[in-house]
């Protein structure tokens, strides 16, 4: 893994900051070519497999819903100016609405017209995926400008027979146990909700592909809940496998950690994500399992129960700029989405290296002297890190769990257990 | 349990307050006809079975003892004026007195009275069951007042061969397995410590009578200790039926809820009985079983270890007019009564209903707009519910282990639960 | 164990502090004749064995090392005064010594020689066990005001083919299960660091001698690390039988007391001394185990694991006496002396008499009163913990468990067991 430490380096904020940049002007749904055009765009960094699965499948109790396009939109009002424009902001549309082209009142036309009045300037993000029907989102200011008169509601766009797009890549591994790294693509331009995970996904898929890993990776790029319920209901087979799991999500705005454990909560991720958390010596927050939110929902669902956490930075509803126009580019900032990855990417370095190792001289403590052990440490700390090792090392306990009892950082257990390893003191259990 | 509900309405308090005001009179003790006018007047409530069992029975390490009846006592003064008389207040001799007719000094009488110097005016509560002994309780400023002289003291009461009296109410529910309701009846004239626990079972037994319940209910009015130990000697058999039990005792005083769990803390009707009270809002206070304290000592011998916990308000000992005679129809009021009342109904209506299921659809989660489930139900907390539900029903939670962990009101988990059952999206564990 | 109570009476703590006065002189090390000297006068107050393993010995990991002695050590000045001189105090030599006998000048010298800056007044204790070495430790003033010149430098020493020395006392109980007492030997004139220890264990162990008791004791004697090391490799049989162990060290300070657990928390041992250091009322830390610090570090090695853990008062390191000539007779106090045997003897009492009684009359409580057991005892505390230990015994929890559960003094519980076993109301379990 020492590769990573690498991949931790001045420019990958901005690496990252600049896909998002690139994917923000798309209008994504969770079918159509907004989808598709940002799987191409991921496909310049890694060699992703894209899948498409026809309008019609039934995927466990759902099925995949038609696929819905858009072009163009707008609204004039009665003296035939363009006042709102799906090409200034393609928030404006509420996502998944059907064509239009009539000349209303006023009046007819409100109930279509979705605003935010607790932040007045801002467009909100609305959708209406499985209620067929037409709208648009305006800043409130804008909704109180508007005089009576007829207006102009044009929608250009298409809801019919297609397919659900997403986007698989996965990394073999020495063993075929798998962790599963899932972020969904589905919200038009919003840079934390949706861009901030994919661009960090991305770049951690690009650094894994270079590396020889112990665990297999896999990466689900993937719209939110119907998404992940069509992989889940594919992939059944394949299920068995995932050990550890991460959404990751919102990762780019300036609040702290939150991450949000699986559903089984003595699942070894929640150890080692709350471990690396609490090493990075930041504020962060902890929250048990809830069935709400992200696609960890159906990750562990009662069927699956799978080991998949959320790790995100302020969770969703719980920052003003969530869900609206002020979710952009502004918000997101090269060096939380670096610190951000910077986390998942110590969470991996624990999950590729923590081992469960045996003692091979159980009785009393061997002499590390007479091996030049003592000299080949650097300081008190190093070796009591030996010590420690030798000590848990009875095949019950993991190079984490030794870390979280001595209170030393876990790199440090990690090496001096490679030291003690390569003295034949220790063995690898099971191995 | 719907009726519980209406159960829980303005005069319930008053009704029970009645039935403590016609039941305080009366002279009960262990033994004898204060018992029987005390369970005669309850079965104008309930069709209880009274049960005679004859002095000299053998129960478990102890005897049945002999039969205490009393009619007239009082003590004259040297100038021949009666200044005690038991027709004024029971509490004036002491349980269990021998008879008595003598003129003796003031020298002899002391031994034989008791007093309470730290609330002068107040007069004790004392008894002496297995030691035979006469006396007389008074105030200590009429102790303090008492001069030289002979004295006429006249206790006209019999302790012979006859039976031990308890009441026994039992209501078949749909299943063989029981809720316990246990209340001591072996005080004379106190009103917190005896008559507010008769009073809530009474008034509790008449309501389930009238409804179809899950659950058997037992319901026990016994004298203390030995009449706990009577019954449970007598229904070795019946033991095993009791799936969670109540001691119901102080719960008219205007002090907060204590509940005193069962010997095996990890018993369900512990941790119901703890999220009712919690649920409720109001002060309580939870405390662990230890081996003294009402009819809970004998359900939780080691040989029973039965889930019977006891729910008081203060507890005995902890407020001052315990076992004396301000323990009276001031002390207890109706709306304390009540609500005692309403958290016993809540209580039992969670036994009803804790159940736990098992999600027909665990593989993701199942769509509940295209069954209109959105719409049945108002509000974001209803939605939350139906997905914790959901989530959590895997055979392994009950209703109140969703309730515990989602902070949801159990009410509303149990009602969602009951919508999703009727969708076919729950099936109830074990049926 | 009644003979405890009167070994812990007034002159014990000063008998344990002249025991202490007696051996601080010495100049102890891992071998020796310094260790023989010791021994034979704790041979005076028990009857020790004393083993020599031969040098060479292959004892697991190590091997036991050559024999080092001493007889005489000086530094002269370039006036020729003798300025250093190890029959004043024997921490001037570095522990372990090749013999030197030359002038060199004060630049050679230096590197031999070594201080405390910290504490300018006092001599530092310091070892080359196990790297071959000589040097002296002086005062830091001393150190400083050393001026240009040549000095004789004289060490009369020899380390050859000899042996490893320790004691070893074992007194057999009812049972075989045993209680180890261990304390190191190795360090020459440090009263609190060493000798407190001893003066416990050898005091202990008298008293021991003359009792029946019911599981059998071992007290080893033995250099630091490698005689336990040694020990546990030649009785790899008996470790098994030890249920209880404590090390004995740093009990002569004024600190409070320190209790590290053994590695498996869970034993009992930690158990009883946590409860015993509880009841004492006085301060006390208790730590988890850490693989550094004394014998115990052998004891709860992965492959042994065994229940044995440290009873200090300051732990090493923390008090700044420790490890130089300030750990002197003035450190330790017959005092802090008796209050550390008090507390050992009482955890002795608990592992001797914790045992788990059954209840012959489980089935409700027993009738005490026809029995005359309620008048047997005094006071209500008594009352209580007869019918705790009755509600408890069930064979499940341990007298222990019942004096925390109820917060009855476990000296009460006992004795209520004692009296509760004598009416057939109590058998042991097992038994």
């Amino acid at each position: 893994m020492e590769v990573l430490d690498k991949a931790v380096q001045k420019s990958i904020g901005l690496e990252m900051y600049e896909i998002i940049s690139r994917l923000f002007p798309i209008c994504r749904s969770i079918t159509g070519n907004g989808v598709r055009e940002t799987l191409e765009i991921l496909k310049e960094y890694i060699p992703l497999t894209i899948n498409e699965v026809p309008t019609g499948t039934e995927v466990f109790d759902w099925t995949v819903p038609k696929e819905w396009n858009i072009t163009d939109a707008f609204i004039k009002d009665p003296s035939g100016q363009k006042i709102v424009d799906f090409k200034n902001c393609n928030l404006h549309v509420l996502n998944y609405s059907l064509p239009i082209n009539r000349i209303i009142s006023l009046q007819e036309l409100t109930p279509h017209l979705f605003s935010l009045p607790e932040h007045p300037d801002w467009i909100p993000y609305k959708t209406s995926y499985y209620n067929e029907n037409w709208g648009f989102c305006i800043s409130h200011n804008q909704l109180l400008s508007l005089e009576e008169g007829d207006y102009e509601v044009f929608i250009e766009s298409t809801l019919k027979q297609g397919s659900l797009t997403f986007g698989e890549y996965f990394i073999q591994g020495d063993i075929d146990d798998e962790v599963l790294i899932s972020c969904h693509i589905c919200h038009p331009s919003l840079a934390n909700d949706n861009l901030s995970g994919i661009s960090i996904a991305v770049t951690l898929a690009n650094w894994l592909s270079k590396m020889n890993t112990k665990f297999s990776y896999r990466f689900l790029f993937i719209p939110g809940t119907i998404g992940s319920i069509t992989w889940l209901s594919l992939n059944k087979d394949k299920v068995s496998k995932i050990k550890y799991g991460l959404v990751t999500t919102l990762l780019g705005d300036p609040g702290s950690f939150t991450y949000k454990r699986s559903r089984a909560g003595s699942a070894e991720i929640n150890k080692i994500v709350e471990f690396v958390l609490k090493e990075q010596n930041a504020d962060y927050n902890v929250i048990d399992f809830f069935p709400y939110g992200y696609d960890e929902r159906q990750y562990c669902s009662p069927g699956f129960n799978l080991p998949v956490g959320c790790l995100m930075r302020t969770p969703h509803g719980q920052y003003k700029e969530y869900h609206t126009s002020a979710d952009n580019l502004q918000l997101v900032t090269p060096d939380k989405l670096e610190e951000s990855y910077h986390v998942i990417g110590n969470i991996l370095k624990v999950i590729e290296s923590n081992k469960k190792y045996v003692n091979t001289k159980p009785f009393c403590e061997p002499q590390l002297g007479k091996r030049g052990l003592y000299k080949s440490i650097n300081g008190k700390q190093n070796e009591m890190a030996m010590l420690w090792v030798l000590n848990q090392s009875d095949g019950e306990h993991s190079l984490l769990d030794i870390a979280v009892k001595s209170g030393i950082p876990f790199e440090i257990i990690r090496q001096v257990a490679d030291t003690l390893k390569s003295y034949d003191l220790l063995i690898e259990k099971g191995v």
